[in-house]
């Protein structure tokens, strides 16, 4: 496996798989095992799920071992989508994963529009205002600001890709959850859970998990029980250290 | 203070309100106390607030210790209206809080439209389906399911009293929270904090405490520390317990 000198091989020891990361072009953080955790795929070998803003492809690995199905990694930045293709080799996953290199408003030329069971997606998570502070490091500016894309057209593509009932899985910034359901709303998705993440106790929500569904009922949207990072002492939670390390 | 034979007089210590409850007509729950705690009111004389589906009082009465201004209570059941009025002489708070009885619909024959600071409200949870259950008590049934109003119509009443800037609080079950947030972009009105409420850990929530503001800016939603009531031995909670009773 070739590496690049600025990457490194990291480890998610509670599923035992390998990724390449790099500090200064891309590398995952707590989202995307918490989303990859919230996400439930179908096992059946015939199901399709798609990771959309896939960076270097943690959310699809992390979640490779749910299902014997194809899971498609959509990643727009070249040097992000080569990391992600090397670390599906160096898991050897590439009988199940892929890596759709491009913007994902083109991804219906890839994968047929109403064909997949689910979408993933952990965009980015900040308005490109033009007040907007913003890393001058443009591969981490595209992952954290709405530079590529933007929740809209995340939203729009999530829906056009989904079969009926098909399921959708976002991780975002709880201030953005209500332009969120209003987007759903606009793309028939329906919210049907909620998870909110706190860092630690005594403290406001700093992530939220959502799942809805395409052309599913209104209402019956339900606040799951609560995620915190850390506890009072600044350790990993119970739940976070089996998340990460498979055991407390 | 007369009291009808069904009724008796309880007490939130934590404040030492009395308050006259039946069991058979009306008795506030923990949903009242925790959206007295959630709001915040004005201290100012001159400050209005409105609680609207006020029951027998509860919200109001467990208010009235923010604000030196006026508060109106607004219930359309007759007798819940004639126990709020009682409980408000039996507290002595007859030149802050006043009862309005009739219909919230028709509220801006009493308030001013645009003139209100806060408006509060414990809304029937339950829509008012054909095949759903009720409470053969009509009492209950109207407190509980929209038989007398429905959410859209609280929701255009609240923002119609609201001033600009002017705050609503609600609470409600979460599954409604979605369609909450669909009113409220129809009226004016920008949902800004959330504070999620759980029986006990590791269970879903099963209420939801709401601050929106009436001509807020869009985004900036805010996801409160969570309430949890019961701790796993089924004891109250410190936080609960400092509501119910002042102390721990």
């Amino acid at each position: 496996m070739q590496l690049n000198p600025d990457e490194r091989i990291d480890q998610l020891y509670s599923q035992d798989i390998k990724i390449i990361q790099s500090p200064e072009v891309f590398a995952f953080s707590l989202d995307a095992v918490l989303l990859a955790d919230f996400a439930r795929l179908p096992a059946r070998a015939t199901s399709q799920t798609v990771d959309l803003c896939a960076g270097n492809g943690a959310v699809g690995l992390f979640m490779s071992h749910q299902t014997h199905g194809q899971i498609a990694e959509v990643e727009i930045q070249p040097r992000l989508a080569d990391m992600a293709r090397r670390s599906i080799e160096l898991n050897q996953l590439g009988d199940r994963l892929s890596v759709y290199e491009g913007d994902l408003a083109d991804v219906t030329q890839w994968i047929p529009k109403d064909s997949v069971d689910v979408v993933t997606c952990n965009p980015p998570y900040f308005a490109d205002l033009p007040d907007s502070q913003k890393n001058p490091n443009q591969y981490l500016a595209i992952a954290r600001h709405e530079i590529a894309t933007d929740l809209a057209t995340v939203v729009a593509t999530t829906s056009g890709l989904l079969k009926m009932t098909g399921k959708a899985y976002f991780v975002h910034r709880p201030d953005r959850l209500g332009q969120l359901f209003q987007l759903f709303s606009e793309n028939r998705l329906a919210p049907k859970k909620v998870r909110l993440v706190y860092p630690k106790p005594h403290k406001e929500a700093n992530m939220v998990l959502v799942e809805a569904i395409k052309d599913g009922k209104t209402g019956g949207l339900r606040f799951m029980e609560p995620l915190t990072v850390y506890d009072a002492q600044g350790h990993y939670t119970l739940e976070v250290e089996v998340l990460l390390y498979g055991r407390a």
